[in-house]
């Protein structure tokens, strides 16, 4: 099995080059693709923190560390509820509006590129089978063979 | 635009998916997903280290820390070339070879489970756009927007 007939080889080098563009993109606005992915996780009327991980499918030691570096950045603000102070609201500040705008632009260019030069019938299909890779996941594939997704 | 509806929501879950089955299949035998991937890269007589890099799509200083946690793991030997000494060829040992083994049956494993649940032609539709995609990418989409790939 040559790496080019792994469905996992497609994934990987599609994943790393989108990563790289949009790394690329963010760095000029002195940010990072994880920053973007997570300003636009939050809502505009905030989001509790416990929410974000699940979410995002993030860590919560990944994700505490890169809140911290967004409050660095004033881009967003951590504020205990009033009336459970266990829970923090992560809000964005001005700039993180803009930015969470300026985010939500690289990634409608980037899709608006690929609908235009891709057949949407194709894109549907590509749809469909990676949400099938992501079920087929769901099984611990490597614990128990006999576990199988229609 | 909602995330789902985006492409690049669905390679980043597929992609974070296979990489944390693939982590914890590593684990178990003492590695990690990039050392396999590694692994699988060195030919079976050695392959020099400056080929590695281009590859994998890896920069080299990433390269170079996890040739070194390699070496440390018994997994590989780096000799100088006999003629060019600036020349490093990275060799596998034969618990290289062991692991090399290892992680080629857990890429045959699930791409044998992708095989038998998703239909073949479905299969090729979702390359042939991850490799439309890649395409697109070549280009400095968000630098020259009259730049397009057919």
């Amino acid at each position: 099995m040559k790496p080019e007939e792994t469905i996992d080889f497609h994934i990987r080098w599609a994943w790393s080059k989108i990563s790289k563009a949009y790394n690329n993109e963010a760095a000029k606005n002195g940010g990072t693709m994880a920053i973007g992915y997570v300003l636009l996780n939050i809502d505009k009327d905030g989001t509790p923190s416990t929410k974000l991980g699940p979410r995002m499918g993030m860590e919560p030691t990944s994700l505490s560390r890169i809140l911290k570096s967004m409050e660095d950045l004033k881009l967003i603000k951590r504020i205990p509820d009033k009336n459970d102070k266990r829970i923090v609201k992560v809000t964005l500040t001005s700039k993180g509006i803009e930015m969470r705008e300026v985010s939500k632009n690289v990634v409608i260019r980037f899709n608006s590129l690929v609908s235009e030069n891709i057949e949407q019938k194709k894109l549907e299909t590509c749809f469909e089978v990676l949400q099938q890779i992501n079920m087929l996941l769901e099984t611990n594939i490597f614990e128990d063979q006999t576990i199988r997704v229609n």
